[in-house]
């Protein structure tokens, strides 16, 4: 068993900022595997962390390794485990379930009620090695760049929103173009969506939504977009709306602009209760709105295989930063000002 | 063609109340049909129309007459109708749609974009004949009694709330125990509900939920719905919540009561705008909101009609006063103290 | 652990028949509990090994205890387990899946690739102990009758065909009326079903499924099955045919009683091929036929403790005979004569 | 209102053939239109009556202009029609439809119970003129090439068949390439499968497959569908079939090559009934199979719409062959042969 230390991002004290410290290369369980980190990626969650938001201070008890995506390789493997072998290549869902509630007894890992999260409730992936469970583990094909396999895990997200309803033929519209909703607006794209509408209140983020594929981009502040989604639906109003911005404004234009029998997917998270017009934009309308957290496990995995594996998303567009582990602030700040896309940090 | 005047209860002015008038019998449109009214019920909008309540104001155009629910018999029949035959014993699907958006260009006539309400847009039911289009109507068997054939119309609400996901062997909640909710509990347990919990602040009709089939009663006030909920559900949640109530308390309650991949349909229509906790109460929990609005135009008056004909929904013991049309006034009282079910008129 | 010997009915030869032996207590494995089985009951799988027929020639390899109904208590528990406890009473889903195919990854456990059988491929309950694997067990409420408690799992067969579809208000049609039919009538009855119509040719059934709720039974050979489901169904056909007797003849009826846009769900294994006449039958009715194999895990197992538990589905009425687990070749011989609903054996 | 004779192709007698005739122009009801027919194109019903099948000689009724895949402008318009008006560039849903049969009322219009065809049940559109009711046409948009147009109602079809569950991620076998399975081929892409496999006996037409997006084409003949396809699925089996062949031997194949949890659309209409292996194809698989008619009304035109529209189509490469309506028969014979795509006519 591999003994000694090794470099990791460590959230250190309760507040802003982490530091880079080497730790103990973790022990293993009979039924996980320790890997090598071959890449890491920044997930908006990273970066509640590190600010130390309110939420971050009502859930997360540092110090300990922060980080949830990645791409690696098994280099050791418990007794019991045997999914994965050493040597393979994989990536991991984030959500470790209990298997015993009853959302996960009917197939619905994603909602379980006791789920615990990498890098959250456990050790995470922004160091040199992780351990986890074997059963969370997705063997990536061997020809999948690195770039491409840490950002497995968020794509996971976009395609549940997207594909939580019909797509082909209808207008989508993708509130909030960080990396999952770029990813999103790709996925819209692949299913066939007819028009898919971008909005953000960035202008170098609707750059890159235009890149992965967006038929329209709007500047939710310089532009009207309830008037433009109107204008460009023959005023019948957009299909599907993935929500993905967390912005009360936004939310609340996201349910003006959808059509009659459309579907809204949120998958943000509000920091603040948002107000609603029930009754004119929610019962009148027959609209669904659906809650969207984590991925199907193992569907939504496959879905984003298969999108990536045949070229059907293209990712690379929005993938616009590498960092060593060890400049991993860099990567922070970035994020934290809205200049990027995806940020990768290389052990 | 019939010529004369008939009784009618007329919204005479803007502002609270009604009158009973003799005005003419309508005539019709070659698509049309002329229906002596012989049965008819009150619903919570004319209950809004008749106190003159805000949306009132801005919605209805007196003076006219109003109304919606009835059961009837066609006596003349306009050249170009084909469906219905005089003699006929009919009641009406309420919205009148255009046909031609898109909306209706794929079969989801009840959520059309240029929808016509009767006894709202058009003239109503409140009156001893009714002029309506002939696609409208809906063919009652000779043998259902005149209480059962008004009745179908907000029947179809509650069928429609109620049956928009699975229920069997699930524990359905339903908040609001109007004539609506009232009927949505005995479909929830026509549709093998394994547990039918029905709130409300009023015990009169918490008595009423109880003879319609209800397996538990909640009173919102006295009572904590969240933690008898919870108790009920070996603390995992409710799975399908059908709001009924429009208040912004028990809505709010009805989101927290709900498990995780649970169903919030919510047919009632909040006065005021209602504020969520979408991260947790939504986002996390995967949860399903559905607005409800109308019936499925005519899957829902056929599921309607099998649950009453097969004698698997029973609604007699909802259905607790009866006045003349003459006494019309009695009935809408009663309605505003929330002191009945529902209430019939007989022109 | 316990050791020793136990009575069992053992599957001794290639060839017809049984035999009651003395054999050893299983062993258990560090993820398996032991359990003391109280009650067990025939499938119609155990009549195809007892009789060893083409099928069984070319599956079973004897000598070994089948079995795989039954209700029982934990007594024994492998290190690893720890969704189970001894004092447990449980059953088990008979499906052991691999966990890792595509179809377990998609959390369709029923349809596994690699699936083995308890009581086929490995020792079954038709003994005083079973060891099984822990994550097919599951818990009974400690007030359920062992009769009830054994038969959850055919019953699961019936929920899984009868509810893989809309049921409420809908006409539907049971052909085949051994044990899983007779359940599947109640079934189809707490669902909501408008008419259920049992159709087999052994009069001992049909009088059987009209005390399951049958609305109507139809004998297949004395009666015309056409001609009746065509007149209770004003001649537009069934809504839900749910197969349940591999026979071809009775399985092309089900295809011609299907109204336009029907579904056929099929649960029998033919032994022959069956031809049919797709364009007619299945095309130009755009009908859905469905395959229906074991139980989904656990959602129906849910479904199946719901309807039992909440009482809307009573199964006594085709639990018909019990004996002696020493006494099983007289069930056998019932079962083969088709003059029973279930038949119990009690070790 | 226009009269006069114009230019029509008749199928004039109970036999083999047809004729170029002068026929009346066709009067109109007040629901009906006149339409000029700009494009029109040869289906394969309109091959089964030019050849006088034994299915023709138990369903037409010579002699009648036949032809029911078409684009043209309206040029009279009935008093009672609204929803189009004279100078609208149209085509037109082949199925007129009841309104009243209980699959009407409840939206399927495409299996109403009462369905009359154009072209079969009334005077079709290979000619100058045709009469049609106003609630079948669909307005095309005035930019769309007439070749594009009038193929929209067998591209119907092929969307109706691959659309009828999910595609993206999954690999796709299309079983039969004439013109509709070549466009469901590009459907599919579309739709974002994984793969799609196209399957013919006819190199020409596999050749066009792989022009509308094939990513594999298997000769049935000269190759071996089953273990290509296996080879192609890891050994998994294909999600979807779309079965467009006809052929019983490939039918059995298609329901051989489905993996567990698979579905087979089948569009096709084989001559003579199929013989199946119900046991191992459909019910341990857990297969569905569906019936596959017409088009949804207009959902499944909406779709068409958008992926011409937006170009995710491209039906060009199977456009073929351009013919004079007086020409006709060399369209016919070419059909006949399988030496072309789709086959359009000029009047």
């Amino acid at each position: 068993m591999l003994k000694g230390k090794m470099k990791a991002v460590v959230k250190h004290h309760r507040g802003y900022g982490a530091q880079l410290q080497a730790v103990d290369i973790p022990d293993i369980r009979e039924d996980e595997v320790l890997i090598r980190v071959k890449m890491a990626s920044i997930c908006g969650t990273d970066i509640h962390i590190f600010t130390w938001d309110k939420w971050s201070q009502g859930r997360v008890n540092p110090p300990y390794v922060f980080g949830h995506e990645f791409a690696g390789e098994v280099i050791e493997a418990g007794g019991k485990v045997s999914n994965v072998s050493v040597g393979d290549y994989v990536s991991a869902e984030t959500h470790i379930v209990c298997g015993t509630c009853r959302q996960c007894l009917t197939g619905q890992l994603h909602i379980c009620k006791n789920t615990n999260i990498i890098g959250l409730d456990t050790q995470g992936c922004f160091a040199e090695y992780v351990a986890l469970p074997a059963k969370n583990l997705w063997k990536n094909p061997i020809d999948m760049p690195l770039d491409i396999a840490t950002i497995q895990e968020p794509m996971g997200n976009a395609v549940h929103s997207v594909l939580a309803g019909e797509v082909l033929g209808k207008t989508v519209a993708i509130i909030g173009c960080g990396p999952i909703g770029l990813m999103a607006v790709a996925v819209a794209k692949a299913a066939g969506a007819d028009k898919v509408i971008a909005l953000d209140v960035n202008d170098y983020r609707l750059q890159l939504a235009k890149k992965m594929g967006a038929t329209h981009t709007i500047h939710s502040i310089k532009q009207n977009p309830l008037e433009i989604t109107a204008r460009l639906t023959d005023m019948d109003g957009v299909d599907v709306v993935c929500e993905m911005s967390g912005n009360p404004t936004a939310i609340d234009q996201g349910f003006k602009m959808a059509t009659n029998g459309g579907r809204i997917s949120i998958l943000s998270l509000p920091a603040q209760p948002v107000t609603l017009n029930i009754t004119e934009d929610i019962v009148f309308k027959g609209l669904t709105v659906q809650g969207i957290t984590g991925r199907k496990v193992f569907s939504t995995w496959q879905q984003v295989s298969s999108l990536l594996g045949s070229g059907k998303v293209d990712v690379t567009p929005m993938i616009t930063h590498r960092f060593s582990l060890s400049d991993f602030e860099k990567g922070f700040e970035l994020m934290i000002k809205g200049q990027c896309g995806k940020v990768l940090l290389i052990p």
